[in-house]
Parts: structure tokens; C-alpha cells; sequence
């Protein structure tokens, strides 16, 4: 079966999660899974991974479950996640060293080439095996290497023109953590938001209904 | 229009958009909106926007558009914002620095009232209003007040012990940073995830389509 066209956001966000979790399963030496225990493990219904699994062309052998080795290596190839892209990081503020510790970027398709700071206390301090370098110094080191994504640390009020000159030297592509809309101003920016209050607001949700479910009933 | 049961978690993840949004708005004195130009400002459909609101009973008086005022408060209200509940954060590495000085938990339906940490050096260090705390006085502190929910910002490899006995001291909600997977042990804890690795796959994913795109036009 051919990967189908315009496959939904839902269903491409779900692909880290299954790939992570054979990753596991195959680090634990545990080669065969059936849809539906993948499906319980992973808290969705087994016609959910038929499906998700269907739209890149399906991978299951009807009655054997799933390789979990095979499968786990053709969604790092679905995912991208073999060739690496090179990013810099704007920012590097507590977010900023919270995220080029906390992620391991060569396992997830990147490899972190340069951080970049505003902060004269911050400008020539190690960052895993980086030095943070000076801002202004932004323009000349992409004009000697390509570029893939940038990833915006930075506060709301300093990503327009931050974007603004990124997009001028030709990176097109946003990790943002920032809460600037980077896609409203380049509507042909790939952008990834990560906004962890939305994260937190929907937690609030969660908590609020479920404290509401539990005095009506 | 009454609210809907079983509202769908993708509905429900838009709300903290729109509330970020409509706050916006309203900060800048835009006081009525079509749902038409919210939809385009937010990157969905016109109708998209009505069945999301029809979801809680529909907001809009047809051809007046939405009072952004209105609409912001109504949304503050189903995420329950309105009040407070306590958090505590477990892990103060960077990764729990930049979650606690990032966010504005009052904001977001919260109050930071505790940090935890292993670490010797980082005990008794300020954390915004706060000092931290060593983890071995976490029993006490949650003996003598009601703690809602706890922040994981650990190690995958501590989060198992850790949540077991946040678990046993009767906290059931977490906002977790780590990649433990909560849910798959305490089916009744309300975990909300925050795996920013999996945006950054997500990303590759969408720069890898997006240059096979290219390619073949």
C-alpha cells in the first residue's frame, strides 16, 4: 500500500510516541507486538494503530502483530530522523540551557551547530560542547554554513524582529518556545510551537472537570 | 445551548489558543471579533471555530460576532483559571528552573507553593519566591497542606519511584516533563505530558516531507 497524501496532524504527532515506545520495547528485547497490545500500552484502540500505521502504508503482517525493529526503523525513516539538520539556538537563558541539555538532538534528527545570546554574562560560557557565542555575531556564522532551523528561546517581545532577521538569512524553519506567531507574519516557515502554558491550562482543564464530574455525582 | 459531554481532547487542547488569543485582544482593545477573522488569525476555519464553541453552547449572537471580553472570561472559567490550585515542583536541574521562571502559574490556574531537589548544592537556593527544598522533606510538607498537583521535571529513570510515592501521598495530577509514562501505572491520575522531544521529531518530519516535496515538484 502507498503512503497516502495530506495525512493529519493527529495522526503525525502520534509517530514520536510510537517511536519512542518500540524503541523501548525493542531495547528490552522484545522483537513482535500485536496491534492491540501496542494499543493498550500506548492507551488507544488497536483500529487506531490499523489506521495511523495504514496511512504510511501499513506495516503489520495480518495475525503475526507487528516487528517492533522493523517498524520502529521505517518510522525513524517516516520521521526524517536519519539524516541530521543542523540548528542554532537563540537564547540561553534557563529555557534556553533546559533544552540543549535536556535533548538529545541526534536522536531526533538535529544536530545543535551554534547558541546565540544577547547577554554579555552569558557570551563565552560552555553549553554541552559549545561555547554560547556573542548575538551579533549571528550573521556571519550563517553566511559560512547552512543553517536548517533556529530555536527561539527568547521572550515574546524580542521574536518578531529576532524571526524577522533569522528569515532575512534564509532559515526557514522555527523550533519556537517563544509565544510569538511566527507563522501569521511567514505564512511559509515550517514552525513548531512548544507552548508549555497552553500545556498547563489544559491540565487546569482536566483537573477543574474532573472536580466538577466528582461533586455531581 | 448546554455544554456537550465528551468533549474531544483536540477541542479542548485549542482552548488555552484562544484564551491566549482573545487575551490578546483584549489587551489591545479589540473588543468584538467575526469568527471569520479569529479563525484566520488563528490558522482554522470559520466553522471550525463555531462547532468548537458549540461544544461549550456556542458563544456568538449570529452576525454580531464575538465580544472578546465576554469570550475571554467564559473561557477562563471552562479551564478553570479561576482558581487556584497548589503545585509543587519536583526536580530543580535546568529544565525545572525554566519551567518555574517561565511560566506564570497564577495565570494559568496555579500557585507554586514548593520545590524539591536531591541535588545538596541546589537545597536551600531562592527559586522565585520561593527557597528549595530537600526532597527528603516531602512527606512532611505534604502532610501538613493540600497539594493538587506535582511538576516532574526528573530523570525517566527516578520518575518511576518518584511518582509512586507522590502517588501514595495522595497527589494524583502531574504535570510531567519526564518521559515516564504515569498513565500506564495509575490509570486514575490525571497526567498531562510534556514531551518536547516529540515536537522536535514532529518537526523533522515536516522538514523531511516538506524537502521530498521539493524534490519531486
Amino acid at each position: 500500500m502507498p503512503k497516502r497524501e495530506n495525512i493529519s496532524m493527529s495522526v503525525i504527532r502520534r509517530l514520536p510516541r510510537y517511536y519512542r515506545f518500540l524503541s523501548e520495547l525493542a531495547e528490552q528485547e522484545t522483537y513482535r507486538i500485536s496491534s492491540g497490545e501496542l494499543a493498550k500500552r500506548m492507551n488507544l484502540t488497536a483500529s487506531q494503530v490499523r489506521q495511523d500505521f495504514n496511512c504510511f502504508g501499513g506495516f503489520g503482517q495480518q495475525g503475526f502483530g507487528y516487528n517492533t525493529v522493523a517498524l520502529k526503523n521505517e518510522i525513524e525513516q517516516i520521521l526524517g530522523l536519519r539524516s541530521l539538520r543542523s540548528a542554532i539556538l537563540i537564547g540561553v537563558g534557563n529555557l534556553g540551557k533546559a533544552v540543549a541539555n535536556h535533548i538529545v538532538f541526534e536522536a531526533r534528527g538535529f544536530n545543535l551547530v551554534g547558541a546565540f545570546e544577547k547577554s554579555q554574562n552569558l557570551i563565552g560560557k560552555p553549553l554541552k560542547s559549545l561555547l554560547v557565542k556573542d548575538y551579533n555575531g549571528l550573521e556571519a556564522f550563517c553566511s559560512e554554513r547552512v543553517i536548517d532551523v533556529a530555536i527561539l528561546c527568547i521572550p515574546e517581545k524580542e521574536a518578531e524582529t529576532v524571526s524577522a532577521q533569522l528569515y532575512s538569512l534564509g532559515i526557514k524553519c522555527f523550533w519556537n518556545f517563544s509565544h510569538y506567531d511566527i507563522s501569521c507574519k511567514y505564512p511559509d516557515a515550517i514552525v513548531e510551537n512548544v507552548h508549555m502554558g497552553d500545556s498547563l491550562m489544559t491540565l487546569s482543564y482536566r483537573i477543574f472537570e474532573n472536580s466538577e464530574k466528582n461533586k455531581n455525582s
